[in-house]
């Protein structure tokens, strides 16, 4: 039986990583690396720094892929998740049966946590449903980027028993869901906030955990411009960005 | 100046700990350990067990204190919460005054991730805010029950570019809030879910990470019986009970 381990390995501090994932990490053949393309090499990089400096207790190789294109601007959103997620499992699937040795072991990378905005677990399901190559597997949470966040900033998610909301930036294109409290936004490729309440509190990270991290918070309608300004450097800087950010109702608590 | 340093410890598991907080637990001088009362007796064994694993590089002590007594189900929960925060930021503040000397460094071992459902961040701005006692501090994350229900029963928090609702068993008494696709619900010593959707799926987790795990899935209407027979047993078995479910409304992705 070959064996698949599904490791969240933090969200860009190599030292996010846990004491389970590195002893996930020490049990691995081969650790499979899909790169998302050349804006993302500083992604890929993390990976190589992780497995080289905590796999110590045997020899593993690396299997790097290339990830099927996906258009990021879709009209129809959901059919073309659908077809990139379709494309992935056959192409894991081949990863998988051509690489995994009969009762060998392989372990995915996953950025943060894998249990959030990651269709790793997704694609691995839809193996497991094609049924053609068999193996067992597991997950091994890791930090994701939101708690990243949270520990930048020294904040609470929540208020005093109040709820939180995880979304991403399409979901908030036509204002923050009603009642919300707090609400966290990922996978904003376009921020936007001048259709939110400005007396919002917003908590902004960017590149969180690793040495270029930058963070800004204060009130939505002093500090909006700010962000967008320093977001549009650092992008052009970099090549590319990652962020998130959490809006607060204001109030006591 | 005195360091005060936040440390997420994970849900159960003591191989949730991180590098960066393994890194940071070996800086302390001092951890402070504050006992709910002798039902939870095992939570401070984990503190105990996670220092005596991973300080290695220098001495460190603790310093225990009796948590001050709270309501549970208080008529006026808000003024409970902060009579109960402004008592314990007293006591905090006494204990990192008396115990750590200047230059010291203190730990505050947070159970799971510090910025979930946990009131030490509060306090700790409370005594910033009342002056006495200089110190610096920073906080490190921690894997959250919410990430260890989702790693054990190996799903995504979200659905594909769905919001993740995180809430307390409080705030789902009358009901989801509405158009909820996702609602994990932490803190709730009644779980009741006749009020629910039958078509709900639910994902439940009782001491996550230890070696006393419980998970059971399924279709809510289904298996609700199971898991409140389930919770009963083990509750009166172990004394006490921690646990955290998912529930989602019914459809795909
Ligand atoms: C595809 S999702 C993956 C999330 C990941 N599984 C996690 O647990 O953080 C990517 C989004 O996560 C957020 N993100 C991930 N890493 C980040 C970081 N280091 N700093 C800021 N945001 C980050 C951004 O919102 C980004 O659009
Ligand atoms: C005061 S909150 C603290 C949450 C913690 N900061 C975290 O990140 O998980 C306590 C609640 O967390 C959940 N919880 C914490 N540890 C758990 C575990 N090991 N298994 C199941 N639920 C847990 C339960 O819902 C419990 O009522």
């Amino acid at each position: 039986m070959r064996t698949l381990r599904v490791i969240g390995i933090g969200a860009g501090n190599p030292e996010h990583v846990t004491v389970q994932a590195i002893r996930a990490l020490n049990t691995v053949d081969v650790v499979f690396v899909l790169d998302k393309g050349s804006e993302k090499a500083s992604l890929v990089a993390l990976r190589h720094e992780i497995c080289q400096r905590y796999i110590t207790e045997r020899p593993y190789r690396f299997v790097e892929a290339r990830d099927p294109e996906r258009d990021r601007n879709p009209a129809d959103y959901g059919a073309t998740v659908e077809a990139w997620h379709a494309a992935r499992a056959v192409l894991y699937e081949a990863m998988i049966a051509g690489e995994l040795g009969p009762g060998q072991c392989g372990a995915f990378l996953v950025w943060g946590d894998p249990a959030l905005y990651d269709s790793t677990l997704r694609i691995i399901e839809r193996i497991v449903a094609r049924g053609r190559v068999p193996f067992t597997y597991d997950v091994i949470p890791g930090i994701s980027s939101v708690q990243a966040l949270a520990a930048s900033h020294r904040i609470a998610l929540n208020r005093i028993g109040a709820p939180v909301h995880i979304t991403t930036g399409r979901q908030i294109a036509d204002g923050l869901p009603p009642g919300a409290d707090t609400t966290v936004v990922m996978l904003d490729g376009h921020p936007r906030f001048d259709h939110l309440d400005p007396d919002l509190t917003i908590y902004w990270g960017a590149y969180l955990g690793t040495p270029d991290e930058i963070v800004l918070s204060g009130r939505l309608g002093t500090i909006a411009d700010t962000i967008g300004r320093t977001r549009a450097e650092a992008r052009a800087r970099h090549g590319w960005i990652m962020d998130t950010y959490l809006l607060r109702v204001p109030g006591e608590g």
